[in-house]
């Protein structure tokens, strides 16, 4: 165990080939289900890969219980203390001046110090995002970190966001935004010019707020493969690869995707329950059920991106199991392994030596 | 037939006890299926009721061919010819200023003159709230129409405003949505006091844009069961019975959820595709998949009100069915049958003396 994190990036040098792990910093004190869905989650991902290296920030005493009681094997973990927790509550300037020996600032901090590559946490996402942007900073061209997140759609997935780190946002905001999702999708899914589209409630240039309206010459003007305004019954298709909106219709948007699911799950399960026959029937169909409840799983997609930071920061769902708090880590090994924040910023800076 | 709508109030008066018929003015130039599933919608409703009477406005000659091909009975109908149609493409100030005798314009003027007592129209939304508001004005009190809408819900059903009809919303018209919204929940569902809540990213008074900050403390102000900031996941639960949000939001949200039901339709089916097996349970589960497709069919919910008229305007989706269409229909009936224009501005008038 240590005591302060600064020593982290030393002791990390000691292992043995350190270059060769992945190192990421876990808030172990976030999400709803607490430390036992953070340690499954943990457990579960290095169950399958053996070059990665988690350090686990919060209570210390609490995890070293945890892994007392389940070891995982040497070389796999560390354990970083913290004494504090930010809160579901804490505003984001609380929980940057008071808060600044709590897990999440640790991890973020361990991101900065070079002692991890990527921080994962499920905790409070203004929070998170108010301290990535204090300790780590914006790529240079990036006024604004965006949260993006993977979505699935008919004939594959989609990208989107942002989906709540900035409320109000400009035109300039949403192109930059649409300039960081191409990036990504790019990396992520190997597409050459992804299909940008801009949130809108028409396809027609005259509709739309003013935001959009001037976001969309912007995008036109651009290198971006933009395909022009898309609705929100387009964001579930192939349509489109980038789905660019402002935080609060995003975060809308996909909160309602979320009520949609829930839904429609209770009235399936309500059908099924509704006679014996019905019982009888489900009985047979559960396993096809369960391979389509697969397929839309929002585990399969939790852990959404802090796009824009020096540094790669993943935000899980604070209700994730194990299963999708192991995917938000996934997806922080994922991006480290393509460096998203330098390819972010190594395209931001040829784009300016271009256009200058 | 009649040649001149004007000469349509005259008419009426001479149908056998008119006052006891609910007269709609129907745009049969509207929607993507066009006049065959506007008069299969048409017949859906009269075979059903027979104290209605449907003015069928639109292209004459056509709409009288189908009626001879199918005949429907004396006195339920009537004929009243345009000229032109309002596109989908046409802007709002071009369908108010260039298509005086269009379907939709028609049907408008005849709400107006009192020749009938709703218009329904699955034609370009814009333009026909803008003719709407135009021709029939708003109710005192109330600044911009809002369309609302009825969506299902785990417990029963929502209602939701602004769908789309104003993109840009002061804290005062989300407060004037709430009230509209308020008084129809009220009338329809027979609700004392509906729970009326904003639409924002998060509870907490610190979260969501400005708008939604300055709209609170009205409605808490109110005398509104106002239950606070609501999340898209809320929207399909009974947690809240009227969610109040500006056009762009709304629109998006709505759109959205119709993306996540096509989502879980193609998954539903291409599981129970993937086997003969699949494909054999899938033949006994077919009718408790109906049962549950029923529950949550979207047609089942078409028709948007205008709220916020001097007269009843109800707004059926462009890619409506012959039964969806008809479900518009009848929410014109039961607008009429409430008074809901009557009750919005008697409600508002009793506001206004008891605060003054």
């Amino acid at each position: 165990m240590l005591n302060k994190p600064s020593m982290l990036a030393n002791a990390m040098s000691g292992l043995d080939s350190p270059s060769a792990k992945h190192v990421v910093a876990i808030d172990v004190m976030s999400g709803d289900g607490g430390l036992p869905v953070i340690m499954g989650g943990v457990r579960r991902v290095l169950a399958r890969r053996q070059d990665v290296h988690l350090l686990l920030v919060g209570d210390a005493d609490a995890i070293e219980a945890s892994l007392k009681s389940d070891p995982i094997a040497d070389g796999l973990v560390t354990v970083v203390p913290a004494t504090e927790v930010v809160t579901m509550d804490d505003s984001p300037a609380v929980a940057i001046r008071n808060k600044k020996q709590s897990s999440m600032r640790l991890a973020i901090n361990l991101v900065k110090e070079g002692g991890a590559a990527a921080c994962v946490s499920a905790g409070n996402t203004g929070a998170l995002m108010a301290i990535s942007k204090f300790v780590l900073k914006t790529v240079p061209g990036i006024d604004r970190p965006a949260i993006s997140t993977t979505l699935p759609a008919i004939g594959g997935h989609t990208h989107m966001l942002d989906l709540g780190a900035n409320v109000d946002c400009t035109a300039q905001h949403l192109f930059q935004f649409a300039t960081m999702g191409s990036i990504l999708t790019e990396a992520v899914d190997g597409i050459a010019s992804p299909k940008i589209g801009l949130l809108n409630i028409g396809s027609e240039a005259t509709k739309g707020n003013e935001q959009v309206k001037e976001a969309a010459p912007l995008l036109i003007d651009s290198s971006l493969n933009y395909i022009g305004f898309v609705e929100g019954t387009d964001i579930y298709t192939d349509k489109v690869d980038v789905v660019v909106c402002d935080g609060f219709v995003g975060n809308v948007s996909l909160k309602t995707s979320e009520g949609v699911a829930r839904l429609v799950s209770h009235s399936l399960k309500q059908e099924f329950k509704a006679s014996v026959w019905n019982n009888l029937v489900g009985f047979f169909a559960r396993p096809i059920l369960q391979s389509f409840g697969d397929r839309i799983d929002p585990r399969r997609y939790n852990g959404a991106s802090l796009l824009g930071l020096q540094g790669v920061v993943i935000k899980s769902h604070g209700s994730a199991d194990q299963l999708a708090f192991a995917n938000a880590i996934d997806i922080a090994l994922l991006e480290i392994a393509l460096g998203v924040p330098d390819m972010i910023r190594s395209r931001l800076d040829a784009k300016v030596a271009c256009t200058s």
